[in-house]
């Protein structure tokens, strides 16, 4: 079997985007671990169009699926290496976790943020939730910290399942930091919580969706979202988040994962946010490890795995990158409502 | 004195586009470190544009140049204070310096590349040369091994004085490692040291502004370059890269300063990139660290500096960003020649 045909096929079946070199990837992930969801993680690529890659490798003989495991087989093992086709490695620095951030200094804030959260809302598949570890929400604060986007700053967080508004309210160096949720029982809980601890942290009820109040628009230094990844979808937060800042040297940081969007969702995501009038100062691969949610077997992937098994909650596979934007000119994007669903498309895995 | 005033004065005088934040990042640098090439480090624009702000705060008497350094006032402070602009932070991980990768593994290739490296050439002026430390080198191959950009791959570096091809071909993993410069020293010493290590790598006398010879087009899986950062130079380097990749899936590892380029170039760049098939799947901000070039006394910035000091060989202040790119579709460049000069525009500094 080519590697190109099943590249193909994954176009075809579920038409997601997909070249050799992502069949290749998939290939290197199952050489690397028979476990699904380090195999889903290392793949890099929409969860939908590696369980396709895993079940053709299957039929071709290359890979078995033995006890909930997915072994490569003899013959696939010949294959790989006629193909020159090697193990996924990772190099990632084990004191910062390949986010290249010392995180020492924000212990306090981490343990302050830990005893908050312990009561935080559980993620909800009606809102597309599933929010990153303590840590990852932590490690953004100190992002924001070192990029001068922190301290003395109008911060903007666009959906807030992560409280990421609450770890850097809870830093006190910002000027001021607004929240908006469409769910009222994160409303409810951010709001009590800046209550409690007499934070500076206001938190609107918002439906993405809907234009941003007049109030809101070009009052912010610094946004923060984490989109829902349909392209539609991800530009309408994008946007959001954008018509928020005052103007050029205003910065945005957003998440964009590998599982539900494809290298060619990205580059026309990437197009529309330098088109914009912003810049991509910051890429990180992996930087926010997501916390599994309770509904991983009603997720729209479940029925796709050919092998399944319910993770452990802190069982890491779900990972995201983060990209910093900054205006270098004015932002050129509409306030518009958007009508309809804008949170599936082809690649969504979770929703 | 306002700040939107002193932004607009670098666009007059240098013709350097700025923001009100671009002044911001200097007041932050200075406020963090009396050091000139700290400053300069610290403050992410192009030098000359640093120089311009810190001769503007001395005129309003926010800073003083005493002694070789650079001294914010009391003035100056009162300013910083009134502004909410704090002074600029790093949270570097002191484990792998901000680059998120584990270097241990590759512990006896920094050995063998340090005693190889030890008679390299010295960085020439003429060729806009100035190269990384040698952690730098080994870093990125570490980072093309975690892509799969190195195992069983062939590769192309083009222009070399950083000798990656050197350390890539030292690993023994790839199929193949071609390396092209201009300057006949680096050729030379390239050569030899394949030669003595029987390394699988062929170094050809090239000058990038003359088209690829078409045995090179469409071959490799892999390229990586340290461009000249004129934008009209950027470019020629990036397409001739780009250009002689196999096809979508293919990277290519590229270096960019904010030293000798603004955002509004970095934006111009990344729209390059993207309009020629590729998409940006990481951006470490200051991945590479520079040795100091001998010819810092006579390199483009050095008159306009405030205050003049030689910075030790290895004391960094000389940093860059590394940007990994991947083709989703056939690339979209054409193999021309490029006439004149390539290497100058405003925002260079060390040509």
């Amino acid at each position: 079997m080519e590697l190109k045909a099943i590249a193909r096929r994954i176009q075809e079946k579920h038409g997601i985007p997909a070249t050799e070199r992502d069949v290749v990837r998939v290939f290197s992930a199952a050489l690397a671990s028979p476990d699904i969801w380090r195999i889903v993680d290392l793949s890099e690529i929409p969860v939908l169009a590696t369980c396709e890659v895993l079940r053709a490798f299957a039929e071709a003989g290359w890979v078995e699926f033995i006890n909930a495991r997915v072994s490569v087989t003899e013959d696939g093992k010949v294959v790989a290496e006629s193909l020159g086709i090697s193990p996924a490695k990772e190099l990632r620095c084990p004191r910062c976790r390949g986010r290249g951030l010392e995180l020492t200094p924000f212990a306090t804030l981490a343990q302050e943020f830990h005893e908050l959260a312990k009561n935080r809302p559980e993620a909800s598949q009606e809102f597309d939730q599933g929010y990153v570890t303590e840590e990852t929400t932590v490690a953004r604060a100190a992002l924001l910290y070192a990029r001068g986007d922190l301290v003395g700053r109008e911060i903007l967080v666009l959906g807030d399942d992560d409280l990421v508004s609450l770890a850097l309210a809870l830093t006190r160096l910002p000027r001021r930091v607004v929240a908006l949720d469409v769910d009222q029982r994160i409303v409810h809980f951010l709001r009590e919580a800046a209550r409690e601890k007499s934070l500076n942290l206001e938190v609107h009820e918002h439906d993405l969706r809907d234009p941003l109040p007049p109030e809101l628009l070009r009052r912010f230094h610094t946004f923060a979202c984490d989109p829902t990844e349909s392209y539609r979808g991800y530009l309408a937060f994008a946007q959001r988040g954008l018509s928020a800042l005052r103007g050029p040297g205003c910065a945005g940081y957003l998440g964009l994962t590998r599982l539900e969007a494809s290298l060619s969702k990205w580059r026309q995501i990437q197009r529309a946010l330098l088109e914009a009038g912003a810049v991509i100062t910051d890429l990180f691969p992996n930087f926010h490890d997501y916390v599994n949610w309770p509904y991983i077997e009603t997720m729209r992937a479940w029925p796709h795995l050919p092998v399944k098994r319910v993770p452990g909650k802190l069982e890491i596979w779900y990972r995201s990158a983060l990209i910093r934007v900054e205006l270098v000119e004015e932002p050129q994007v509409e306030n518009v409502r958007y009508a309809g669903d804008i949170f599936t498309d082809e690649e969504a895995a979770t929703t």
